[in-house]
């Protein structure tokens, strides 16, 4: 099955978060014919899934789900250890324990095997280094040594291109650019503890609300409590 | 769980095939401590997975065993085409129908994501490009971008090594050095169709057993039958 045209087809991981989310709209605000694909690696908040399905029927498009075991992760994303909760200061100083190992490589690794099979020429990842998370796997040294590799690894020169249109965005560029697209950010996921409601404690909700903040708008999620800085600035009004 | 010691613990890419089995005699004969990974990726010839787990007993060894899809594979090694019938001169000549995308950039990015775990420093893989079948991600340009790749993914400098020490060697060479090293050939599987007895026809059967023929030994596995070079040189004893 050969199905994506040529130059106007991408691969996009979708996590069912802001980033991808906001990927996923510039992509189809640009016309491509998008063909989304999502993991499911053992992560707790598997609640993001339940976002992927949301944002597939919303654009009405068909994702594919992978799943794939991590060996051994140590991270607390896929339940070995505790969630931390730091402080807004202390997020992106340092790599995190959420942190699952070559994550990214294996994922991208996985979304060119797909993109060769499917005969699309290129990838997009929503990863970002400006408000990211400490993890090396998000940083554009190794998103172009990784397109290196997969192209090598599938025998073709330049034949796919990763694109990580957000990578020098921080959150509240990101959400502006989202918004500009109409992005449904209220079909989104991002906090790391899979409930019904997000926390407003972990790293990935103190990072989307103080996005939220800076582009001056309103998280239209429901928090279970919300952190100081977004409580007095939604005061401020 | 950080169980590999530093300097001398090896994650060694496990297929139950030749190669791999080869790779496996030569850490052991180093003594190394050796944590061997094999993935169920869907092959149709999961009779392999059986002397990943023989070879595992026969040397003591506690194998990881990994579960990843790949997603929408053409390829004929995960029941999505006839195995081919070539001639051991067709086989080398282009990319065959075996070939599953990516494939070696996955596996590699689950095994850095393993050794990164455990704290082993080293991945072995048992890739080789004189007698190989085509693939693009067995080259030695590949290996070394990806050796790059993983260390970027995982924010280290050189963390991790990947030793591919079967590089430069004919099937030949590789399966006397495995024989050097006492490497249990009659544990191993290399046909592509996954039956109770090799096939003696596909492009993995013929490598195979003309690498015996140029070694010198005969191929201590059951065959449906062999192909007429190996019956001439066993006629001329």
């Amino acid at each position: 099955m050969r199905s994506g045209s040529p130059g106007n087809s991408v691969v996009v991981l979708l996590s069912g978060g802001l980033d991808s989310t906001t990927l996923l709209s510039i992509f189809k605000t640009r016309g491509y014919t998008i063909f989304p694909i999502s993991f499911e690696y053992g992560q707790t908040h598997s609640r993001e899934l339940k976002s992927v399905e949301d944002l597939c029927s919303y654009y009405g498009l068909k994702g594919k789900r992978v799943k794939v075991e991590i060996p051994e992760s140590t991270s607390s994303l896929t339940g070995n250890a505790e969630i931390m909760a730091r402080s807004l200061e202390e997020v992106g100083s340092g790599i995190p324990n959420t942190f699952v190992p070559s994550r990214n490589a294996i994922f991208l690794a996985l979304a060119a095997s797909y993109a060769f099979s499917i005969g699309a020429d290129r990838i997009a990842i929503g990863v970002n280094s400006v408000d990211y998370s400490g993890y090396p796997d998000c940083r554009p040294e190794f998103i172009s040594r990784m397109e290196e590799t997969v192209n090598l690894a599938l025998g073709k020169h330049n034949a796919i291109r990763i694109e990580a249109p957000l990578q020098y965005l921080s959150k509240g560029e990101i959400i502006s650019v989202g918004k500009t697209n109409n992005a449904p950010y209220e079909l989104t996921w991002s906090c790391y503890r899979g409930d019904q409601v997000s926390c407003g404690k972990c790293d990935s909700c103190l990072l989307r609300l103080r996005g939220f903040m800076d582009a001056g708008l309103q998280d239209p999620l429901e928090y279970r409590e919300f952190p100081d800085f977004y409580l007095e600035w939604i005061k401020r009004g």
